[in-house]
């Protein structure tokens, strides 16, 4: 490990924004990450009226997404791309709350990541195959939490945002090692 | 037919964006239609970069929609809803793109409809499993163009618009003689 001799400068807190896509349930969680260091902000559900037309669903997703950003200012989103889907139709459904959150960030001029399931699991659990319990788990000992978050779709939101901090933070050790 | 007895007030110019979902390419088009009288305004694509990040396709293709509907002022928007795909990964762009146009017309409160692929082609060519090239011809024939519109994804685009104004149509005939 060459890491005094390559110490980068002390990197500035990363606020990420995690998001689990779905047009009935969108998980979001902020997460402010410096180092290996992890802070949590803030974490929830936006729910949409399953009988309500596809456009006041995208419309009500997109208008709170809208708020929690110029809330709490991300740096970056993190959406979860699943490379599977049950079916068709949840693929698009999917498909159309990924457009939601990486639209309400881009409008901003917020960049955003995308990672597989499987990334997340292994940034989060060291395991690219973790039960959801195990990674609830290990979501709520990395924030030191007393339970784990709810609902599920905020706890795996938050799996997200950690994701993109460990990936952050594995990014700055490699450089650092790379130009000593 | 009672059409003499029940003929609403004369409806007035309803203008139609259609729209072919597509993250690579999305067509679109135009329409002003009135009883069954439809004339074209204008038609497209929208083209992003293969190897852009998503987030800024995405961004893009909303910024060039939004621009088409403050110009144009359409009162609604009609968008292509496959409920089939080529696969998973075709579904989640198609749900993507779908969601950028939904919420280019949503944020302005124009309403969206969505038509599968059949409906398009029961209501443009009178036939539920037209061809590709039948499809194209009627959209032709029913402007009163010289050629067929070009890319096929604008020409998909006109085929959903006229959808919707068929559909608009038939509906004020069927309230027509049900209130005489």
């Amino acid at each position: 490990m060459h890491m005094e001799a390559g110490k980068p400068a002390a990197p500035a807190v990363t606020r990420v924004l995690g998001i689990d896509p779905g047009t009935a349930v969108m998980g979001y969680g902020i997460i402010d990450g410096k180092d290996d260091e992890m802070d949590l902000v803030t974490y929830g559900a936006i729910n949409s009226k399953k009988n309500s037309p596809p456009d006041e669903r995208l419309n009500h997703i997109f208008a709170r997404l809208t708020e929690l950003i110029e809330r709490h200012r991300p740096d970056v989103v993190a959406v979860e791309q699943p490379f599977v889907a049950q079916n068709v139709r949840s693929a698009f459904a999917i498909g159309r709350a990924q457009a939601v959150a990486i639209l309400a960030a881009a409008v901003r001029g917020i960049p955003t990541r995308e990672y597989t399931p499987a990334q997340v699991k292994q940034r989060v659990a060291n395991y690219g195959a973790s039960s959801k319990e195990q990674m609830q788990e290990m979501v709520r000992l990395q924030l030191e939490l007393d339970a784990t978050p709810e609902p599920h779709d905020a706890a795996d939101a938050l799996a997200v945002a950690i994701c993109h901090l460990r990936e952050l933070h594995l990014n700055r050790l490699l450089s650092s090692q790379e130009k000593p």
